[in-house]
């Protein structure tokens, strides 16, 4: 399996999700009528674009025990897709974040609708209540895809404490994440406990723990671990490093989006190890300020490059990179799978997007 | 099974929340004892009170196919349990309930704890994250306490399709609910159908299919139907009569909360129509006033008495019920349990909590 052929499998997550959501939105405006723009926002926030680094990694999970290809287990395996669009959708929300792919954020939709509609009451409240059943609904629909996917009942079966597992854990991490908001947390370690629990199992070892479990080989799991914890560690990292400086045009969110929501991430933490006094007053008083201007947020971006915090987070990166590789080298994971893994661990940290 | 059997059923039921809830505390702690707030306020919460209804029903639609009494058949029900703990944290968040059985809602609650932690940041986006990951979470444990609850493989399966359509319209009508709230619906037609997919669906028609699956008996699915469409509605009815009448002290929510809120119901609905015009005009000014004073709450309970709405719903609440309990009279349903439903139907709505 090349590049070719990563993007194939992309392209075949995109068609099941799609087939997916338009069989679900037909149900819910079989209902009635009124739920038309929920069955449109789900279709269009699902379908529209989306790295599907879950869905992959567990296809890979999958394959790695070298088991052979089969079409349900990619559909199984895409009912993470759906959990993560509920992070997202939720994360928006509690996040205050208002765009998500260069569009309004689901809460931030549904404010527009009543806005526009000219209904009753509040429409900050209308959208906030309507992102949180969006968001459940994912939650659900994760459910749906993963029995409906056409699994054996073992494979089923088998697929459920691992699937238990994760979405408890992205629970947890998700609040260890607001909480070290609330505590303005500046230790380097503490930050990287929440990326190992927020995405380090959740985006990547998880995912492929539960490829290993609907082929029935749990052995894979502590191979996988030893893979799937730096990397996700590393992709992360790369998430906060895009944070602040990413392009608005790729990321699809404003520049220094995670500047102005305050995120305590590990870049973060190294700035303000290594920034002066000064510096670190100018970062305590600039951060989590949602009217940051954009003069602000360059003058943050500076003071991270100038501290070395930059450097030292993408030596990171590119260690744990490389330690999520060699993890590989002498595992049980069939090698042309392998290849792909490494393939995905590069894809996955020197993202731009 | 009389009246004494209920309230066992009912006690084993606390059991299993109460058994299920620690193990899962303590697995949260496990990941971090910064989430030993989660931990306990899930477990006060699920353990503290309830009704129980929706386990209950849903043991019922198994025991009523002629199955046998099954320690794993009721603990599967119970799972229903922590779905009906997401949708009141969700809830109380979407309409901005502070209350609920007279202790802080889940997101007054972690506001609480942000001021009294002094931590930095708004405390009431604290509470309202912390409180859609508390009911995100609620959502993950339903899932995993019918995965663990020891049925078998052909058990469980059996119950997937009637557990996601569940949870799809739990969903679909709670965002029914929220736009009917938003169009200030004063249709009694479009509020009986808000009520029958809120409730009637959700409380008591898909819990005994629930029960039915589990026993591999969809044959039942008509007859429970019957009874339990009526049913639900006059469930939700009741509900709307104590949204507005009940007393605080039983229903552990502040007298004439639902007017507060401006809940669209059939309650209100069919006041609009028998009101005169001045009264209506009233209602309209002072409906979802989250301020709204003793006096004017009292006003507004006059005017309802007075227009012969309550009479009006009272009396369909009493032929719903009817037709829900006659629905099962030639039923193919255990005439043990046909008693049992009986005596539900009258608790579910003659409550006055």
């Amino acid at each position: 399996m090349a590049s070719q052929e990563l993007t194939q499998l992309r392209d075949e997550i995109n068609l099941i999700l799609a087939d997916f959501t338009d069989a679900r939105s037909r149900s819910l405006t079989d209902i009635g009528s009124e739920l038309q723009p929920v069955a449109h926002a789900m279709k269009e926030f699902i379908t529209d674009s989306g790295k599907r680094f879950r869905p992959i990694f567990a296809y890979l999970g999958y394959l790695g025990t070298g088991a052979s290809p089969r079409p349900e287990i990619l559909r199984a395996c895409t009912a993470l897709e759906l959990v993560h669009v509920c992070a997202l959708i939720h994360d928006d929300v509690m996040d205050g974040s208002d765009t998500r792919r260069n569009k309004p954020a689901i809460h931030k939709l549904f404010e527009s609708l009543h806005d526009n509609s000219s209904y009753q009451g509040n429409s900050e409240r209308f959208g906030l209540a309507s992102a949180i059943l969006l968001g459940d609904l994912a939650l659900v629909w994760a459910d749906r895809l993963l029995v409906e996917s056409g699994v054996t009942r073992e494979e089923f079966i088998n697929a459920q404490s691992v699937f238990s597992d994760m979405r408890d854990e992205l629970m947890a991490g998700q609040y260890l994440d607001v909480l070290e908001g609330a505590l303005a947390t500046t230790s380097v370690e503490r930050s990287l406990k929440v990326a190992r629990f927020k995405s380090g199992k959740y985006s990547i070892e998880r995912p492929l723990h539960f490829g290993a479990s609907l082929a029935g080989q749990s052995d894979f799991y502590e191979s996988y671990s030893k893979f799937g914890l730096p990397l996700g560690e590393a992709f992360q990292l790369r998430d906060d490093v895009l944070g602040v400086f990413g392009d608005p045009k790729t990321t699809g969110k404003p520049a220094g989006d995670d500047l102005r929501e305050g995120k305590r991430t590990v870049l973060i933490a190294v700035t303000m190890e290594n920034a002066t006094p000064d510096e670190r007053q100018i970062i305590t008083s600039s951060l989590g300020k949602p009217d940051l201007s954009t003069e602000s947020v360059a003058a943050l971006q500076e003071i991270i490059v100038r501290s070395g915090a930059l450097n030292e987070v993408e030596k990171l990166i590119t260690e744990l990179t490389h330690t999520a590789i060699s993890a590989l080298q002498d595992s049980p994971v069939n090698g042309k799978i392998v290849k792909v893994l490494e393939e995905m661990a590069i894809i996955a940290t020197q993202r731009s997007v």
